[in-house]
């Protein structure tokens, strides 16, 4: 297998985890997104969405979203519940992360981190309206945690995986996950498990 | 089973489709996300994340998340692939609907014909900035479809009922369909499925 991925990417980290977790070996691509490598001719060839990461599998077919990548290298192993319901609470938690964490979370940290802010009033505007939805995601992961170790079935399962990659680097996004002592106990536990990898890492071929 | 659901919603109409192609009865429950319905502390038992649609179950547990719901009814269904490369792509297709088609369509059509514009700078230059995104995310998928009928395994999935439902009502959002001719004949496709209801259509209990 090859993963097409920026190595600064949260969404990118998230595959090197599970990899990681499951010690399958691959070809890591680096793809410098702000050098506009995402969207070249050959990329988009890859994926349509000019976005990393992109899985590409040994006979050759791309498999775009991180979630969704997630999902596929999860199938038959302990990271994905086999419960029907529980299997919906995983997914349920992978689009809440897609929707209401990540767009406010990442993107703020993208930002102030990565690219840098062009400082004009609508892009300080939206970035303080980010920081809002992304305060109201972590809060609403912070009750959920207080009376579980996990999200779904008291597991560490993809739903954990999707939810650590940006949450651990919050700070970055000018988050202060003080507020939340729910999460950040819950960010120890995932930063425990067996196989563990740093943003910064990734295991490989 | 109960669906909560604001009958203006696309994501409610993604629940409420399904449900009407597997025949399933269910009780509609109507909650005004405009009046609050959606953040009260009742509603906020069944989704700490104050959204609609949730599905109740029999025995009483909540699923929130329109895609969950999708992915949950769907299993064993004709719905849903069997190939498990097919499975993951229906997963690429509904997480690219959360993250770069939703936001962006269904957005401007809630500001534009249902909640109605503040017209201060900041909204018009962020509507007009999801209206660019959106364009980008039909023009995906128009590109995407010019060899296909379906988004997967050329057979009607969950994948087209989870993209349907904002696109065919991107209109109201001052988007124009006709650039995107692809789009146009598969919404057709799917407008002709067995079982179909329009978006004011629900079949209940």
């Amino acid at each position: 297998m090859k993963l097409y991925d920026d190595p600064r990417s949260g969404n990118g980290y998230k595959a090197r985890l599970l990899l990681a977790h499951l010690s399958r070996s691959y070809q890591y691509v680096p793809i410098d997104i702000l050098r506009g490598e995402s969207r070249t001719k050959e990329f988009l060839q890859k994926n349509l969405n000019a976005r990393i990461p992109v899985l590409q599998l040994d006979d050759g077919s791309y498999l775009p979203e991180s979630n969704a990548i997630l999902y596929f290298l999860a199938q038959g192993t302990s990271y994905w519940p086999t419960d029907r319901f529980e299997q919906a609470q995983v997914m349920q938690w992978l689009f809440f992360e897609q929707y209401s964490h990540e767009p406010n979370i990442a993107t703020p940290r993208f930002w102030l981190a990565i690219k840098g802010l062009e400082k004009t009033p609508f892009n300080l505007e939206l970035l303080a309206q980010k920081q809002k939805a992304g305060n109201q995601a972590l809060a609403v992961m912070d009750q959920y945690l207080q009376s579980r170790r996990f999200f779904v079935g008291e597991r560490y399962s993809i739903a954990d995986i999707a939810l650590y990659a940006y949450t651990h680097e919050a700070h970055e996004g000018g988050f202060d996950l003080s507020q939340y002592p729910a999460v950040v106990a819950w960010l120890k536990r995932v930063s425990e498990q067996p196989g563990h990898i740093t943003i910064n890492q990734w295991h490989a071929a």
